[in-house]
């Protein structure tokens, strides 16, 4: 399979696969065993606490019974990738579930503080954890994912890792996150400011986004047992993946249909978000057209009409499609990186259809 | 040395010593090893986060500026305990540093996050970092300490322990953190209740002080190379200290003179803090003693008149005195499990010093 998307020239790059099952197979393959780790990693001891976070999770509602719908826990995306990566490097991906568990209890642990930080009252089509229990209990919720994702990784041993690698494993989960923690509070001081271009923004959403999915790449290969370089090389694969993701996750929190992404109609506008088409417009924007975007965005609220011109100024600056462009080059580069390691054809098919998914999704 | 304290009738129990340097000595003799540690730790690198850390750790004011003071760093108890309980069993406190430190960090990740649940604005004499900086970026910094205490344990490699002593010092670690978190949870839980008594109490502090407590004592005993009994043993004596400690923090928090515990005068009555004095309180009052205090406590704010009133309360019914008690019984408990554990001499007077110090202490 080679695809080929538009706007980009590099030659990694793939055809458009037969069918969306191709993409979704990986995340169908590794979600039963990814669920018992997760449910491993966060045990039911009856703590008051623990209802919060298996909420979170999306494996209770807000009274503390089972849910059936699976979209509330998330796409899984770092756990899948780092699983589907680990596995096309030959490794046993089983053994590579507490990391992978890890990787998802970070990720929710950034998003209950981030939640927290935005005011955002829903997510996963469900009011997010601090709307239904305050602010104060949904931080410390918060905490706890973090402390359960640390947790985790003891169980490498379980499987047979050596200590040489879940001591790299570990050190490799706490550099990431620090990034990543980095990276939002760089985000949060771009919100008072006007002077957020693609550099800036880039240099965010490398670290606020990218840094997990490169950690996601760099556990994969690592407990496949790879070489140092490849372990490298499968990080940078997902650094880049990372930013495609979130270039796609902007144009959907924009442009996107509610009833596929959970979230409502034209929020990231609504929230004032510098997110890349925003950042895109202020940077380049000319004339009337920079005054008014720029006037908008010193607001302290939008009201409907001010969402309403912020949308038509993007779209008459073309920011919606420089930001597809962006992302498809980063997924090129995620490509270009995935050819310098060595895999199987089958794992690297795989790998490749993610990357085309990703940049192409509607939710 | 052999002290008694007042109101406790076990035998392992201790005759003040001659001075108060003799309490304060483990402090002095680790501090700087402990300060070159925690910077280490929190690499200066340029970082915007970075600025907040540095003031938490007491070591910069708002503007960046070094503070020469030294009493914004707090007392270091978590680590000092750890570094003594590592030399009084043998072992050099040097190697223990990046342990002390990661401890040191948990607290003040635990710190940051409890000021903005509390909304507490003062803390170690200055405003506290939410309070400056507001409560997005505040709890970044706190997560951010938490990822840089996992970070400082990496360095047990480089001062010679084992892998298998780095894995268990970070699971330790990682357990005790969650203990401590989950205790938070309680402590929040317990706002909004009138129900709480003497047991609920001691249920909360074991975790969310006793816990950490218990990992400083743990941590040292590990990295001395005692027994998995003495590590234990160890553990047990911080988590009665951490008891103890809190009962006689929450003492200091209603009777405890600002100018040296720098939080305001009956603090946490004001604060409607479920502190040990006002549990016991709402527990044994009786008739309309019982009746006012439920109905202050039940009140969204309160006024000086019923700060007044609930103070005169909490004095009629001894709650000061059997707070003082039960610091004191929690201290022997801590005491008692220090004797089943082999130790130079020296170190456990200093423990025992350091005990009797924090149950008397005036800040």
């Amino acid at each position: 399979m080679r695809y080929v998307l538009s706007g980009v020239s590099q030659e990694a790059f793939l055809q458009p696969p037969a069918e969306e099952q191709a993409f979704l197979a990986p995340f169908e393959r590794y979600r039963r065993g990814l669920q018992t780790a997760l449910r491993q990693a966060v045990p039911s001891d009856g703590d008051r606490l623990d209802a919060l976070v298996r909420y979170q999770m999306g494996w209770e509602d807000e009274k503390g019974q089972p849910v059936e719908d699976a979209s509330c826990q998330g796409k899984a995306l770092r756990p899948t990738f780092c699983l589907l990566v680990c596995e096309a490097l030959g490794g046993d991906w089983e053994r590579a579930l507490p990391a992978a568990a890890a990787l998802e209890l970070v990720h929710n642990f950034s998003l209950v503080h981030d939640d927290i930080q935005d005011g955002d009252t829903e997510r996963r089509h469900r009011p997010t954890l601090w709307y239904l229990w305050g602010r104060p209990r949904a931080l410390v919720a918060g905490d706890a994912l973090l402390a359960h994702a640390a947790r985790s990784l003891e169980r490498l041993a379980d499987s047979g890792s050596s200590s040489e690698t879940q001591l790299r494993a570990s050190a490799l989960l706490s550099l990431r996150c620090l990034e990543m923690i980095e990276g939002q509070y760089i985000d949060i001081s771009y919100e008072s400011r006007l002077d957020i271009g693609e550099s800036e923004y880039v240099e965010m959403v490398s670290q606020k986004t990218g840094a997990l999915l490169r950690c996601s790449g760099e556990m994969g290969a690592l407990l496949a047992g790879a070489s140092g370089e490849s372990v490298g090389a499968m990080g940078r694969c997902g650094h880049s993946l990372g930013i495609a993701f979130q270039v796609r996750d902007d144009i959907l929190g924009i442009w996107g249909d509610t009833a596929t992404t959970g979230k409502a109609a034209r929020n990231d506008i609504w929230r004032k978000k510098k997110s890349f088409p925003v950042a895109y417009a202020l940077e380049h924007a000319t004339g009337t057209a920079r005054r008014e975007l720029r006037r908008i965005y010193s607001k302290p609220e939008l009201g409907a009409r001010d969402v309403e011109l912020a949308l038509s100024i993007l779209e008459d600056i073309g920011a919606r499609e420089r930001s597809q462009v962006l992302a498809e080059e980063r997924a090129s580069d995620a490509l270009a990186t995935l050819a310098q390691v060595e895999m199987s054809h089958w794992g690297r098919d795989a790998i490749e259809a993610m990357v085309y998914f990703l940049v192409h999704r509607e939710y």
